[in-house]
């Protein structure tokens, strides 16, 4: 074996990459989770799937033996960091983070094998798939500088989560008492009215569950309202939160 | 009886908790209240109801119990404050903010038992149950906070409010005069334009309600653009009351 | 007459106001404007005006008295002001701004005495009596902020409003473009597509009209997403206008 | 010929109207673009076109005939510039961004001559014809200003759509995996749910695709919530970005 276990280790290692950029190998890699998630999407379809029923099996066999490959490859050169080396260095490797998300990338599949239903529990394997692309994450120097500023505003974001989870229960009850006699069934109890709460509040508003009442109306209207305030805050946050994580880079 | 009072003041008072985070008794509490607003929730779905018709007033009787016996527990032990010592001093208690917040949040459930409609009546009610969430903010160092920050910009929060509702009159006006005769029913008056003023100013856009003039779409797109704007003052306005009254605090 | 004319100058002049707050003469005219203001909304509703044929046209008369005393008073005391002093400077008083905007709240009652359909013109006819509101910007400090911080910005805000208009026209084309086949009707030419663009840009989203083919769904994704952008700007722009503008009167 | 190619070289250049405004020549073209680019919308609409069968193909051929007159007075006078002298100056000029641009806002007439079918062709020609309007970037010192601003903070914006992205993928396969067994046909498939999840993370909300079952609506009403974030980081970062641009100008 000409190719030594410390050039791979080299090619493979993220560490560097902060000054360097990927190496060429990390980028393949990119890629190929890029092309294996537009895969799983693709394969969703049954319109696809009619066309050429050998296909996607096909292609999902060739991903997950590569990234079996590349998940051996990194388990055999993580020895040359010294925290990993040996078999309890390895064990360790296997259970940290990164190394349990590119497993969870990879078993979908071999539960796919076994299951044999069209349904729910088949699609669950698909999303699981889909994990792959949080693998990108190892990747990328924003993901850290994102997770930081998320983490340095947090108090003030639970806050207004929890501000929003207020207002949501409270504008669910009003509506309830307000549209329940004239729309029993849409509007017939408080968790069935929480949809249409979510909805006004984001100001996504469907238009599927529709006050008709004067009063029904008028609490709507304050939701709307109270819907900008709750919008305004996380919003104000994140880009205070962003704006400082940037300029901390810049420096 | 060998609980001293002064002690189950210390442990029930809450002055010390910005130091100390809150005491046992009172994160018991706090959860005991989010417990029984679920409950209250779940309560309003007449398929949960249906299920066990007996669980939702013994839990309901459960929580009152406890929470009367904290209401006369914290009258009984605010004697060791100077300021609500003696009889005198305990109905200035009872009469002070959080105390009421706390008797509005048990007297629904007596009421409740009284009214026999399964109407708007009991709904109220359940309303007023829901009040016990507010009694959250007695422990929260970030609802004193939230209520400074929107204090110190209220001029410019009540200008933007008194904009909006000039800009809502203008666009319903202007909706009125260009729908009336083609939707009679719906646009057929000021009032009833409202609610579709404030569906499209807050950007929410239900469907309900949709111009179909040529007149009618133009001042409706109008108004859409004219939400961005409403939208935007008080954003800009909230956003920088926060950022202001967190940066306070971390100081 | 024991009146004398500076008196009731001083009363009705509104230069002192900034200092003072408003003398209790124009206190009473605010709210006789908001009261016209919801009289007149009130007065479109056709059931109201059925419980009680006269009661709104006899509200209208009182209002239209009292607002022509008030227009007649404020032109005798303007004397006072050495600028409108004599007939000359009357003449130029009834020319200046605010003085229009008083006649202008005037003339659409006696217009509509003479007008007896009850359509289009009527309804036009109320709009103007809505223009009372505006009248309220006289006695507002905040009005005059909020225009200077417009007009600091104008520049930027016309930049933006111009980018929007690209925008909605280049996603009507492609819109039109791509749905002009399958739905002829709603699709079929650009000036029909452009009440779709509007409510799509502004996020507001009725659904009376939504693309169902592939590529007119892609379209409508990216215009959707440039919205967001068409929003940031002018809320950006508008926010640190404002927050200027209060800084600088704090100051 | 008594009009010297230096005075016109003078009136058509751009490079002095940062200092002096357009010159009369060049707001004239201005007015032109907006006129035919107003007459290639109002084109597309059939009722207006059978108004007057003749009246816009008329129009178009008079706009193209001066613009290609304005085209071939640039590339006349354009020797005036060392750098596009001679022959081979020429050719460079025609081949340089604002050329190009110029060239293809006249190429579509032609092949819309040649194109006998009402489809989507033509629509696609037509939307040729609004590429006219981008010529106007060519006058404007705000739309260098703009790409600047979003140049500068391009890493960030990239990493939001990045994030979008990511976000819009996980919430269509949580919808698909939710409301595929209800929906078949709706929410049949991932690439059909991406629609939804476009206008849900948008905020737009048509209400053409809703989740029924609980869990569908659950994890709408996450993504909803998720679509606030989503909205609030480019927003804060262009906001920032503009307000940096135009700080700096006024310097």
């Amino acid at each position: 074996m000409n190719i030594k276990r410390a050039d791979l280790y080299r090619e493979l290692a993220l560490e560097a990459h902060l000054r360097q950029g990927l190496s060429a190998i990390n980028r393949v890699i990119c890629v190929l989770i890029l092309l294996a998630s537009f895969v799983a999407i693709l394969e969703t379809e049954p319109m696809l799937r009619a066309l050429s029923p050998r296909l996607f099996p096909t292609l999902e066999t060739v991903f997950v033996v590569i990234f079996i490959g590349e998940y051996l490859l990194r388990l055999y050169v993580v020895g040359e960091d010294p925290h990993y080396r040996g078999v309890r260095g390895r064990l360790r490797y296997v259970f940290s983070f990164w190394a349990l998300v590119d497993l969870l990338a990879i078993l979908p599949y071999f539960l796919g094998i076994m299951v044999q239903d069209n349904g729910f529990l088949l699609r669950l394997l698909r999303l699981g798939l889909m994990l792959r692309l949080t693998r990108l994450g190892r990747f990328s120097q924003a993901w850290a500088a994102l997770t930081e500023a998320l983490k340095s505003r947090s108090h003030e974001l639970w806050l207004s989560v929890g501000l929003a989870m207020l207002l949501l229960l409270f504008s669910s009850f009003c509506l309830y008492l307000a549209e329940a006699s004239d729309q029993p069934v849409a509007f017939g109890s408080v968790p069935r009215v929480l949809w249409w709460s979510v909805t006004t509040l984001t100001t996504v508003g469907y238009g599927d569950m529709v006050p008709i009442t004067g009063l029904g109306k008028f609490f709507a209207g304050l939701t709307a309202v109270a819907g900008i305030g709750i919008i305004a805050i996380p919003t104000g946050i994140l880009a205070a939160a962003f704006s400082d994580a940037f300029q901390k880079k810049q420096k």
